[in-house]
């Protein structure tokens, strides 16, 4: 028996524990002003080759994308997205209650493309519709496609051709720079985007997103904006004690190397006994379609995991994801158990 | 040398920390749903003698007070606080940015009376006006007064008697119920607001604030306002784990206590050196006025505080607060060095 | 050369503005308690078979729709439309403008079937989604079609299986209802949904919409809505005079049947010289493809029309709108010379 | 008999009334893009002696006032305003629901000052208050009183001194430029502020509001915000024709004129019966202090006005308004009735 719901089941990564522990009773000023933060901050810039950039620490991942979305758009200006994009989907409408649409393109690998925003930016020409403003990206994407830096690039052309501003979500991040598809590093995306985040939660921390502003737009007061919606962390230092930890000494690459590892086993293993992928993951995440009678077996067996959707009457696609946590044992484990189910 | 700033200077009391520790690699399912938030919430449940109410667990006080206000109110329905109210000062418009207009009486010493509700409620007659519809207090106040329960009481009559909601921010709650000038009860507050808070991050957590909700209205959907508002926790069990630990053994109580014990001693000594309390504070935050050439010595000798306000050319009023992490001794010691100033 | 590029290039229908002149100098009370305003609203309920209903009168259409929705939903609730909804498409981003999103169908004839509903309901499930809660539909459509009753009635008892509110935007609906392909009375609207409007701007009006609330929901405090949002006019009486005369001695469907005779005198000229209509509509928008060489000699010779979207390299599907003020002459001379273009 | 209630108690102006009948079944396009419109923009744009300012015409006041406030702020901006200030009181929050705070000076009459600025600016310095942004004030003030131009310009320059958008509306503008007390013009209110009103809802129009916006930042899209708020009128023109007269010949300043004249007659008609005038108006808006007894009287007579508050327990201050429409005659009966009151 195992989890693999998702990339968050566990609390910390043990070194991240231990930092905090250390930590513990020091005395510091609140809500992200303390040295801890300033030294994560720098660790950051430099690791993203962006001595310019602003970093700042918000707790999750709806919460970062309302307020960075937000603080980039005029009250009638729109954000473009895949249809799979988290702000399409998954945030409960977190963007269209800050009072900005979201446009959306049909994506069938979850990634954005120059012509997709086209056809958003040329169906929006007039004052009685939204102005497109803000590309929303995530790396991974929603279904663990990860981009390709000449993608990203091609992006970057599109919008500056089309006066958008460029937005990168990075919660599963580490994932996708260690993805062997991927050859970004953090410095093209401070270089690429107008804003980015470090995803923290799904890569070993208790919690935390670090967003990286590239733009000078939104600078100077970003701090009132996570303020006003609830973003500022009383005990800021926790955020920046755990980026400090995460970005020292690869941490947060061997993180994302580890999860993907672990998920591409997986992923191997399970299509040795024949099963499909509708999307290829180069990974943390894996979609494979099994047939209904296994997935209750292996419900039976303990194993946690996720439907994703519904193929047909007898076959569903389901989720397996792997994180720092994910012990190369229970990966050997569940494919005995998957080979045993008939 | 030591810091009065806050009460979150610190990360988390070590009991707590030690159940973080113990429980970190247990898998546990997303978002609050795990055992660990359900034990909390039973816990809670218990102590308030609610067995009918709903539990849920946020993160940080603004983002709670922005929820439970925009789930209580219609789009024309506005908020009355003192004017010293948090939501009223100190949250950089956040009820305002979910649509909500704060409608605030003068308030010297931070509470809201019936007479001071029922002026908003006449001024506000008409559709030309908003219509007020959920008073706000906070206990302790934000001048460190607390309520008793008569007055909580006579709050609820007023409430009942023009069809208010009374929600009461309880940040900083344990001091308050464990002041000498109250006796109210966790039951009290679940039997007379609408919806209240048990605060986590004053009190010794890392971070959090339970909300209780006795008020049927935001039950069913409060998940939702939740998730909209970025206040969802990935890693839910945090939460949990943390509430379980402080409603048990009576940890919340025993912090209290110590906070208060520690403020009063302070509040004692400095008053012992002659040094005036324009409000007065039964709990953990006490405001000394003092010449701003002892303030100078006492920050020179390491001491932390903030200024509250301008007395005159000369005078400061300045707030100290004492927590869960004060040791008697930082007291003892800054009694003698502010006795050595001159 | 005429102008055929919708349903409000003139003034008022010059009964509306004889009522208009006589009333004048008359005081009344303002923001819609005058007596011309309930008299208007009394000729509505009766018209309506809905003496319960609550008769609000705005001044425009994205203005009723924002506040009409906006009024029966909660914050994560959202609106469920066809792609081609005028709130989804043409108001500006102004529904997200109040906190909700608008989840949209793909719909070829710009009518919501219940299957569509279904579809956004079964995709929503949980508090990470936004919740459905209310189908706006238009009638006519934004590309001409009309609801027949059995679709309307399969739209309410899919709403009610759902625990869906039903809102009609009746901004051409005298057009809708004197439609050959309506069986639908103003009493079926008035019975079916919980909101409709009347739309008074398209069909002679200098402005306005009616709303009509059948649902008790949103009539204690409408007007705080309208007037938060803008739409309470000073001068109310203004639209309590104009939709007494329209809703008095059948001017309401004079005007729509009038407004059909002629689009569809249009459209079968247009078909009789070998045009193609992409959309059948019976009302009073009518979509034909034309050659460009063909348009550019009706620009020339003075005719407006709106392009509505391009065909191919050759070819643009054009909108041409009639209205109260079209007379017969100007479609005889505009079939005469599009016959006379080559 | 007659109502003093209002300045929009009756339809329109007789010269606008007529042109509206004149230019009635022209054809032109819609939304304000018509050249009466335009006509209109540029009279206003001669008068203001402002030829780069953009002139946007809208309904209504409050709609106005939202749309401009908005159109200036970012989300975590504030309105200064008097405690007494429309925005503050009389428009249901709607400045909230835009997502800003209204932060206010008590005002003993009416009008805002440079210290009032200052002490809100003072107050609210970090990222845990809002960042007051836009001075709102009102000429003619909500009870009656009006801003000469050393008043302005030191308001300008205070704005000026801390980075603040400087915002009038003038819904009652025409009575107060022609006041004896103002020595204000057009061309001083564009030159002096970022962006100001000429109100016609209050002037003679059907309605209507004019907004002269001098400052560069929300001239790009102000036709968004307008359309996202349901505030761009599909009969435009109906707007400029109506400017386009009220600002030809004088007739703007003619109707104040008159407004005024009668005002004052009353005024000093009341005041030689030996009532008082807490607050001295030199504006169309009146306000004596008359015993309940004598108010019965005048109801009972016919008289229409409104309570604007509660002296002590037998006498009432209340509000008399002129207008366009006051005939000398009623002025004088009123005063013979009231005369012969006891």
């Amino acid at each position: 028996m195992y989890s693999f719901r998702n990339d968050y089941s566990e609390g910390v990564h043990p070194k991240i524990l231990q930092a905090l522990t250390e930590t513990n009773l020091v005395q510091t000023c609140g809500y992200g002003l303390d040295s801890y933060c300033e030294e994560a901050a720098n660790l950051i810039r430099q690791q993203c080759a962006a001595p310019q950039a602003d970093v700042h620490f918000l707790v999750g991942g709806t919460q970062t994308n309302l307020i960075v979305i937000n603080a980039f758009l005029e009250s009638y200006e729109c954000v473009i997205a895949a249809h799979t994009g988290h702000v399409n989907v998954h945030e409960t409408g977190a963007i269209e209650a800050t009072g900005h649409k979201v446009c959306t393109a049909y994506s069938p690998d979850g990634k954005v493309t120059p012509a997709m925003v086209e056809s958003i930016v040329n169906a929006n020409t007039t004052e009685h519709m939204v102005l497109p403003r803000l590309v929303y990206i995530s790396d991974t994407t929603e279904i663990g496609t990860v981009y390709t830096k000449a993608e990203l690039q091609a992006l970057r052309q599109c919008c500056d051709q089309h006066g958008l501003y460029l937005y990168l979500d990075g919660a599963r991040l580490a994932s996708a720079l260690t993805s062997a598809e991927s050859d970004l590093t953090l410095a093209d995306l401070a270089a690429l985007t107008d804003a980015f985040t470090i995803g923290g939660t799904k890569n070993g921390l208790l919690f935390g997103e670090a967003v990286i502003l590239s733009n000078e737009l939104p600078k100077a007061h970003f701090r009132w904006h996570m303020k006003q919606r609830g973003a500022m962390l009383a005990k800021g230092r926790l955020l920046g004690v755990q980026f400090k930890e995460l970005m020292s000494e690869g941490l947060f690459f061997e993180i994302g190397h580890h999860a993907n590892d672990m998920a591409l086993k997986l992923r191997d293993g399970i299509a040795a006994l024949g099963y499909d992928f509708p999307t290829a993951s180069p990974s943390n995440q894996q979609f494979p379609v099994l047939p209904n009678g296994i997935i209750e077996q292996l419900i039976e067996r303990g194993y946690v995991f996720e439907d994703d959707h519904v193929v047909d009457e007898t076959h569903t696609c389901v989720r397996f994801v792997a994180s720092w946590a994910t012990p190369e044992a229970a990966i050997d484990q569940f494919l005995k158990d998957l080979a045993a189910c008939k």
